[in-house]
């Protein structure tokens, strides 16, 4: 198979670690600080978790650790959307268990959880290994979005564990696969199994993350390749003083990616979806927002400018939120009815006399195009799928309409044209920057020690990442710290919690002081493509969301 | 203002120049080869270009130039759309103006053409040049698409240079604005003016080149920002296996993007604008070959692949063709009659009263959503905009249909879902690769050399561009041997002739022999991100394009 000269390159990159981590094995050893709590509903967490529940974080020091050279049987799995460095946890994983001893397995579970219930793995050799090094994808070994829910997903994931005489499984995820992997080590030590899990914090998204977990991996690499292409189209925008482009961007629920790309691009608007929410702001509030600017733009700056928009707006603006709940509801309610209309007329005529008065007035007031993708893209169980709603022509057909009227107002002179785009799989599996493939390699080979030190139930951490490599802290966080109980599907369950965007966090405020500056002048910044090699402040500089929120 | 740290640093890079360029100026002089004939139509043109057709090929060598040091007065303009290295053109005519003599002057003309024509200009200083050197995009003076065209404007453009003592006017563009620059120059020797006239062969689209100009500036780069996405896009479908990613590409005409992004990322399949017309492919015919390949891979490799779209395929599919031609003809000849009609069935029903049944048959074969584009975008000329018809998303649809007849039929048991993108203008203005800040500022200071010279009515020309910059060679070609003449709005007009890819050139060639490899299998190349810095191969890599059609 040929490979690219920047893949061959990146086969040679030696990733940064902490100094702990450069030790001789037998001298790493565990630290206990203070027993944990959850972040809320202790009482239920604890009696669903009875042996996991409560334990202290763990830090890695120096002393000794005559254990660590056990032969060992190590599973892995990937769990959910691709982020880039995901290869790279397993490389740290991997070198830290051959390190430990030579004759210890690594084995990667196929397509995600499914392969651990169906016992589908590969066994990870150097050279499978070697070929993936610093690479983007997950496509070493796939991923997949099984959940490991029922007793008999648990009973035959516990089974494939036996057979293969499995020490520990480490299972890289986001917040759903971390609560999956506590639920299953809880049930392991239920059953008086030997197999540890240990999990590791994976989203680009960016909202797995508290106190002890200060980022998620991939969202480095993603929130600098989606900016360098904001850059690119902000510099297109100034040159040409043609289009305003509307630029939607991946990130499921929380706004990270956008407010990170927002500090990293300085383009004129970017919607906050936590903001939004906390406003109550309908729709046409936001229409009404972006059209002052474009109208203070156009007397001033021109015709010109660029807007980011986070991917789950819609589920923010409490109009729409209502309206989607309601379609859920009735479409799935009278599915059969439903599903023989034919033409959007009869959909939107059913629609009237089964939606809330003010629900169909939203519906109504929705450009055609748009309206019909609420009906159209359903997941298998019914529902809207919010991330194939054009939220970014939405705002681009709201606006063009508001503009008109204000044409005729006399409050606009411009010349609006617009241009959209929507930026997600163009950043999930990049090379990973130099952070995320430093940072990934240090959370891998700290799972290894968390594994070697007997834990389970624990999220590999690494920490003090504003610092140089050198002086992160390794450690592992109980991940029954991090959860609370919340309603899903009609009862209540024990999950992660998300980390949404804070409007009294650093960044938000940062974005806050500056937005009317950025909103009228033309203030863009050009961040062009992440470099992997040059000087410091190029190649190994961390996202702003990351600097702001730990600046001392 | 703040920058970001890439273009600090990008501030610092020293523009790599043909040996020739780094002696002192005065010991470069010019050498004049055999006289030229144009490449078709030669009486015709001989006749429009009294005093500057047919001038001799250029090449500087060393030997005496006594004039270099002359004070001048000298106009640059952008015109047209963005192409990465812009800047560094401006940048290298700036040094060599500079260098020949402190006193002499550059100016800016702002917004393009236009700017020569209404006199609106900057002077060039250290200052500007500096905060723009190396950097993407055309904001430094902006660009438009103004064309020179009427005896007013023609008059006007003289009275600014007239005004404005200048020696020589500078025109970066592609083929449209060097036939601009050929007509300008030759008008100016009319007239007895001193003004020489300077083109440089720039578009990202690749169509500007000949024996004499391997490739226009702004190409590489373009590409190589493609090339990152889809590549991260195909690690993304190899990671999820989950969906067909439909990628158009733009670039206007010619397909060279598409094939030589595809020969960058291998991705499934690349459709090739030039082959579909030389093989008088229908729609028909394209949507049953991508269909057969998703049904083969179903198979063997997965539901998921990339499939890239040049963006003026559309045009060049017979049956698609004779429809906007049609479309053009009928709408605008009863415009009145059909700009009354609101509803898409009025239209519709219009148009089957109004198209020949063969273009009608086509037009009611596109899904409604395409077909309304066809109608609805139209140009001030009431004209298709075809770059506007999302290609990628009608051929998506097409795909979708005919595979749910091959499942009924038995002859696909696969699961389809597409997902479908476009890259423009994530490329145009990204900061100009190595390749593309080297070779621009070379072309920039090897106009000023033909200024320098006394020559008018050249294209500056940089060649061997495959050996290290210091191997390449420096010269000038005059813009009427490039030239033949075209039926243009009823008349034929004197034009460079664009140059399509080649159906028996090297680049094709290779993705023809690799093509149904490529098709099947998973042979996918991730380029990653355009690197300004690290190993050789990484930062300083030539485009497959150029490499294939000039191996030795």
């Amino acid at each position: 198979m040929s490979i690219s000269a920047l893949q061959k390159a990146r086969y040679e990159y030696q990733p940064k670690v902490p100094a702990i981590l450069t030790e001789k094995l037998d001298n790493i050893a565990i630290e206990f600080g203070k027993a944990t709590e959850s972040v809320a509903d202790q009482a239920d967490l604890k009696s669903l978790f009875k042996n996991t529940y409560g334990k202290p974080l763990a830090t890695f020091k120096k002393g000794a650790n005559p254990d660590v050279s056990k032969q060992l049987n190590v599973g892995i799995i990937l769990s959910g959307g691709q982020a880039p460095g995901g290869h790279n946890v397993i490389a740290g994983l991997y070198d830290g268990v051959k390190k430990g001893n030579k004759n210890s397995k690594l084995y990667g579970f196929l397509g995600g959880p499914s392969g651990l219930i169906e016992g589908q793995y590969v066994e990870i050799t150097d050279e499978l290994m070697d070929a993936y090094r610093n690479t983007g994808g997950f496509d070493i070994i796939g991923s997949g979005r099984t959940k490991i829910e029922t007793p008999e997903q648990y009973a035959a994931s516990m089974e494939t564990a036996k057979k293969m005489d499995l020490d520990a499984i480490v299972i890289i995820g986001g917040d759903d696969s971390n609560t999956n992997a506590a639920l299953l080590a809880e049930k392991f030590v239920e059953a008086g199994a030997k197999t540890r899990v240990i999990g590791c914090p994976k989203t680009i998204d960016g909202d797995l993350k508290n106190e002890m977990i200060e980022t998620s991996f991939g969202f480095d690499t993603a929130c600098k390749t989606y900016s360098e292409l904001i850059g690119n189209i902000e510099r297109d925008a100034n040159s040409a003083k043609k289009y305003w482009h509307f630029i939607k961007l991946m990130g499921r629920s929380a706004s990270h990616i956008a407010l990170e790309c927002e500090l990293q691009t300085q383009a004129n608007y970017c919607l906050i979806s936590e903001e939004v929410e906390a406003k109550k702001m309908t729709l046409r509030q936001i229409t009404d927002d972006l059209c002052k600017i474009i109208a203070k733009r156009a007397e001033t700056a021109g015709n010109f400018g660029v807007i980011l928009i986070p991917e789950g707006l819609v589920e923010f603006i409490p109009e729409m939120k209502t309206l989607i709940a309601e379609l859920n509801d009735k479409m799935a309610l009278k599915a059969d009815e439903f599903n023989k209309l034919v033409s959007f007329a009869e959909k939107k005529d059913w629609l009237k006399a089964n939606l809330s008065a003010a629900s169909y007035e939203t519906f109504a007031s929705l450009p055609e195009s748009i309206a019909a993708q609420f009906l159209a893209d359903r997941d298998p169980h019914g529902n809207v799928q919010v991330s194939r709603i054009d939220t970014e022509k939405l705002l681009a057909m709201m606006v063009e309409g508001r503009l008109a009227e204000m044409k005729k107002e006399g409050t606009y002179k411009g010349k609006f044209s617009s241009y959209c785009h929507f930026f997600g799989y163009e950043g999930r599996c990049a090379f990973p920057s130099n952070f995320d493939a430093d940072y990934c390699y240090s959370l891998g080979f700290t799972a290894f020690l968390l594994i070697a030190s007997g834990v389970t139930g624990y999220l590999s951490s690494v920490r003090n990442l504003t610092a140089p490599a050198a002086e992160w802290l390794a450690g592992g966080v109980p991940l029954t710290m991090m959860m609370n109980m919340e309603q899903r599907h009609g009862s209540k369950k024990p999950v992660i919690k998300k980390a949404l965007v804070e409007l009294d966090g650093e960044p938000f405020k940062k974005y806050a002081a500056n937005r009317d500056k950025w909103a009228v002048n033309t203030d863009f910044l050009f961040p062009g493509a992440i470099q992997y090699y040059g000087p410091d402040a190029v190649c190994n500089a961390t996202t702003k969301t990351l600097q702001l929120e730990h600046q001392k």
